[in-house]
């Protein structure tokens, strides 16, 4: 568990980009996100207070994230001089970098000798259990998409905040990087073991209220080939009584493999549905998530209409048009 | 790659049970194994000739495998006495087991100062890559089971040795620790990080001739929700041009799952048949491999027959009744 609230380290990001985690922090749990920490040369603005370090330190923030992807992949001489300013005025660090902190000798004799905490989200910290298939109590949503990234994270995101409006009890359970800076917590499912992968998810979605319902955030795809088989064990390890289908209209094949199709919404939904009834022989396909973000306001619309004429379940864009349609579905159930 | 032939330790072995990994070797790869070491009171015995360390290195040993389940799971300091002085006499050590002979400082040292391996198969040695799903020259076979451990390793283990006889080209690819010490390669798939799955099956069956066959090791059931990750990375991975099916009738619940029913054979083709053809279009289910161990002769030949009906498919108990119909298949494919 990472300490909140967050001061947001932008260093030197060339561009609003580079600063995706930090703008994932920010839209969705704003309450996290203090200020913004900017090194000279800084192209990243996320229109928070910069702060220096003893001013972050005021306002009450306990960890500075990296919220930002460094140039080469490795950690600057520059940012860690930063790092370990931040380190001796009492901060944790959390990062979801390839370069890990703690293979930084310096950052952990700093962190060692001020006794504060280095948080790589990429590598997972607890010893997770075999799956074990028990039906959990409490309710669980997940989101499944034709290919990877087509907006599942933010589709349970908004369905969480939706819920949360409304009053419904929710929790967002991260399995990716940004997922867990953003939230605090949750399984970097893509550096789990293999044999423990559906017991890490069994792990982050454990009894609840009947009337609760996790919104997990989905990886991969079953249809990419690369990645098909953390989803697998998102689906079985999730026991979803819920799916939503995620879908990106324009993309012309799928992520990373130039030859691979993208399947169609028919055979996304037979396929998942056959395979979440395994472990959870109610699961019900209720929802459909567009990322729309390619298209005009009066395509998109269009598309919407004509998705849920065909399928026969609602389909929104939750980021442009609100995930409403989406928990209205959930609370039906 | 593990140096073979082997010296077979069967340590104090309780029971013949416990010397499986052993006779797995002796069964398969007869010429690895070049003799048998036994301690006092070991009650395991494989009929091959007892050898001391000496006797062993003269008949051209050259890495002692660990073909023993432990007590206690941890290397006791008898065991530990026989394995120094092998590393003395200039043998590699290979072992499966969870207590992993590089966390024990006194064997790596001397394995240090004598130059020689530790080889614990439970862990990956290689950096795989992320699956590209590339279509790879040369064919490639692949059991699915209905459940875990329904004789999948056998079923290809018997096919690579029928096709040897035939003259024909094939591969045994393991994918499990039993699998790897009787071959001396392999990926332990269970053991690999959940990103990197699907690619340590591309890399463990590339580029061949183009009548050449991989016979992979299949791993957990994709209606096994401890495990259907790995069952997926598999399929998806290894790119099958055929599928088998692997099925144990007797049994009424899924391995360690209490509440879960096995799947039916026809559940099992449309499942594993559907995601199958993502990675390779003009993948085909061949034939069925039914383990019939708790069957009588007379029921085992009955209930394949009807299997036969029911499916349209060659079936048979590849380890009682030969694997000659199920290398037709692929023959013929």
């Amino acid at each position: 568990m990472i300490e909140t609230p967050y001061l947001l380290f932008l260093g030197d990001a060339p561009d609003q980009l580079a600063a995706k985690v930090a703008i994932g922090i920010k839209d969705w749990r704003p309450e996290n996100a203090v200020g913004q920490y900017r090194m000279e040369g800084c192209k990243a603005d996320l229109g928070l207070t910069d702060m220096c370090l003893t001013e972050a330190k005021e306002a009450g923030a306990k960890t500075l994230v990296i919220g930002v992807a460094n140039r080469g992949g490795v950690i600057s001489q520059e940012w860690k001089k930063v790092l370990v300013m931040a380190l001796e005025e009492g901060f944790d660090l959390a990062s979801g970098l390839h370069n890990l902190l703690c293979d930084e000798p310096d950052l952990v004799a700093v962190a060692e000798a001020t006794g504060r905490k280095l948080h790589d989200v990429r590598v997972p910290s607890v010893e997770y259990p075999i799956a074990n298939g028990i039906k959990r109590k409490g309710k669980r949503c997940l989101a499944v998409g034709t290919d990877c990234s087509v907006g599942k994270m933010y589709t349970a995101m908004a369905m969480d905040a939706e819920m949360c409006e409304r009053g419904m009890k929710s929790t967002f359970r991260a399995t990716g990087q940004t997922g867990i800076l953003i939230t605090g917590d949750g399984v970097p499912l893509d550096a789990v073991i293999a044999d423990f992968m559906a017991g890490s998810v069994e792990w982050l979605t454990p009894d609840n209220d009947d009337d609760h319902w996790d919104l997990i955030e989905g990886q991969g795809s079953l249809f990419h080939v690369s990645y098909s088989g953390v989803t697998m064990a998102l689906i079985h390890g999730g026991q979803p009584d819920a799916l939503i289908l995620s879908h990106e209209p324009t993309r012309d094949h799928m992520r990373g493999l130039p030859t691979y199709q993208l399947p169609t919404l028919e055979a996304l939904r037979d396929t998942a549905l056959g395979l979440a009834k395994v472990a959870n022989p109610d699961c019900q396909v209720v929802g459909i998530s567009v990322n729309t973000q390619h298209m005009s306001e009066e395509d998109a619309t269009a598309y919407l209409a004509k998705v849920e004429a065909d399928m026969g379940l609602p389909a929104t864009d939750p980021f442009r048009f609100g995930s409403g349609k989406l928990v209205d579905a959930l609370a039906a159930l």
